[in-house]
């Protein structure tokens, strides 16, 4: 999974990802879309276990349980 | 309701959603419209009830009473 | 009064919104002018009594006395 | 002295504006120029009396004396 | 010395002008070149007298000592 | 390894680098990609020991473990 | 060495120059390239006695020892 910035994130789709923001908060869930401006969409994902494990020892990451556009200027990292 | 950013908004329209603002306040409402900006235009929700299940526990969510643009440079997150 | 923003901006024309910027504060006034970055010109309403009906319990509302330009990456919302 | 915000300045040249930037301040001066991004030129008014009818109750007008650029994304407001 | 805001640089070119930034600091010097970013090119000017006379009463201005480029997303005012 | 920003990336892809970001963390790995907006993917480094070498005496350094977009307007440098 | 923003980076390309951040933080080193947003590369000077004259009086300036890219959106000032 390597590559230009991009095609990460098309490789990422419908995977877990975590979306860390500017404001130090950081969203959990399925990468369900995304676009050139790195705006993204991010569902439930099925299972709370592989959430639990990504997030492990992990403070402030929520779990998203909608679909939940973010937009991309707000983003500094995307970790897939 | 999955897809790319704007697909998201596209299938939202006519729907209640939450747009969390970067100075921490959200407003809900039913989405009336958007641009590539993802600037978005809110309207009031017919029925208060859909309001109080939604914001269930959050402290600082205003229903839209007057139809209201929100410019898309303040948008942290829109939840569908 | 429903669309796109900058549909219900031109449909908003000639009648008095509430402009809230970055900084917190507010601006009323009748909409004169808009373009597509959402810069947007405010005259004074006619009438103080539509104002005071408007920011009836808003703190920090200032009902705009000249023609005022206000440029559009101020803005957080606008109601119409 | 109504419509589209580069209109408004187009019609405000030759005459005293104030233009209130982000960080607090205030310039208050002639309109020499514009352009689209709405950087502004303030020259010095010939008459004192006419600032001091402006910013009476302002606190932190600066009245400009020499040809001054001001760039466009500092801006506020400008009042014709 | 009045007109577009690029047409004042221009003019302005040769002259000293002073640069105000938005960390609140500000630059003397001689305006060498400039472009449509409203980037500047400052360099020393060649009298300090002329300088001595510009920043008088001011607390924070720096005479430029080398070729200086100022990022024009910096800058507040520039005053020919 | 020397030229234009985005040559010096190219050359550095496959390669370890140290991204400072505007938060004033950093991340350490392998560069896997980037675009023209200078986002760029992070990739583990197969040997924590050159980590342990670059980053001696840096206090906030991240060591990536996962495929990490990281996006450009968060970058202050890249030390190839 | 006058001229248009880019002009001076050309031509100081090869020479020692100072990159001021918005941060407060200096960057000393030897130009290895630019492009047209101003992000820069910076490479290691030959000679340590050059940047002790250079930063004579200056506090936080960072000599760089590494290929080290700035991106532009950082920059303040850029001293050839």
């Amino acid at each position: 999974m390597s590559g230009r910035p991009l095609d990460v994130l098309e490789e990422s789709l419908n995977t877990t990802v975590t979306v860390e923001l500017k404001d130090g908060s950081s969203y959990y869930g399925l990468l369900a879309g995304y676009d050139q401006h790195m705006n993204v969409v991010l569902e439930a994902a099925e299972s709370d276990v592989a959430a639990d494990d990504a997030t492990l020892g992990e403070l402030d990451v929520e779990s998203v349980e909608d679909t939940t556009i973010i937009r991309g200027d707000n983003v500094v990292t995307i970790k897939a």
